[in-house]
């Protein structure tokens, strides 16, 4: 997702803590108030960084708002490469997903999803970087897939690629029913019945707690 | 959803005439373009009432916003209702949630969805009436597999219950990715890939076109 990185002239390790905790700040107050609720001064407070600073990385919220979706994606994609590649992985997986949204009743919805739903019809850039985060969100779900599929403990008349995608659907709005109705269930409901449908995963084989 | 019938004063005919004219063209503004992007004065303008009509009948946003969304959860309600109840009407169904997405490219995303994402953070009135619109949705679809199941058309081992939450939950992703990504392709992959598991539709029986 960073290509603009390439774009931009080096930053110093200091620098690049910096904007950093620019970037950090502003994602965790978005994913909690959302973009309009948010303003550069109130990131600019919870960075600990001066107006000059702030106006050094990020001269206007917009770059900001890319920079935050860069992130929410990265983060996102960096914990489901190759999760779900074996039943183990499945499960461990089931429950990191389901204890991320039950630490906060769905509220927020999902970190990436919530940009999505906030700003795909006012921000065409913006809407073009949440649909590249998703692609690469499907495609690190797919990757796992198709290692359980190599190991026979996927049905062989499912594509790797469409279940990626119905899985991705399926968080996304198993998050924004918990989001709307506080509540983790219909989330863990739409989980465990897809999983059950297609990989046929059977929780008693992996004791949890 | 129309509790507030009971406690309102009832309206002439020509009144609730002109009461739904105000929510319907509130109901296309908002889906369009947003709550944000929406003023009660675009709204008077597009249902041709004049302000002291929008007065009369909507005081405030807030109250037209709950309007807005009891006459969305009923609108999607009174289409999934008895619609899953045999492999036919299956077929049907699923040619109406991909035409409907279709139409827009999934631009503005689900009618009712869209305002969970827009609202749940910040009004919690519009937050639970979204929950009950979900919760009908819910059992609307439910039904119609309860009937399906009577007939012997769906697996065994799923519970109604369990699959219409999943089925609602993989139509709102669904329709998030069609929104972000301004394709139908993703909606599309979604719902069949969860169908094909739970009912195993086969298409072939149906021929369409």
């Amino acid at each position: 997702m960073n290509d603009e990185a390439v774009d931009r002239p080096r930053l110093t390790p200091k620098g690049a803590r910096t904007r950093a905790r620019i970037v950090e700040a502003a994602a965790a107050l978005i994913h909690a108030r959302g973009v309009a609720s948010t303003t550069l001064e109130e990131v600019k407070v919870a960075a600990e960084v001066s107006g000059s600073q702030m106006y050094h990385y990020f001269p206007d919220k917009n770059e900001l708002l890319q920079a935050v979706i860069d992130y929410q994606a990265d983060t996102i994609v960096k914990h489901n490469r190759r999760a779900l590649g074996s039943p183990k992985g499945v499960e461990a997986w089931r429950k990191m997903v389901v204890a991320g949204v039950g630490s906060t009743q769905g509220k927020g919805g999902c970190a990436l999803g919530s940009l999505g739903g906030q700003l795909a019809e006012s921000d065409p850039e913006a809407r073009a970087l949440i649909a590249a985060g998703f692609d690469q969100w499907a495609a690190a779900l797919s990757d796992g897939l198709r290692s359980l599929r190599a190991e026979g403990r996927l049905r062989y008349d499912i594509d790797p690629d469409d279940l990626a995608t119905t899985l991705l659907a399926t968080l996304q709005g198993g998050l924004l029913l918990a989001q709307v109705q506080r509540s983790t269930r219909p989330f863990e409901t739409a989980v465990d019945t897809l999983l059950a449908l297609a990989i046929g995963l059977e929780p008693s084989q992996e004791p949890t707690g």
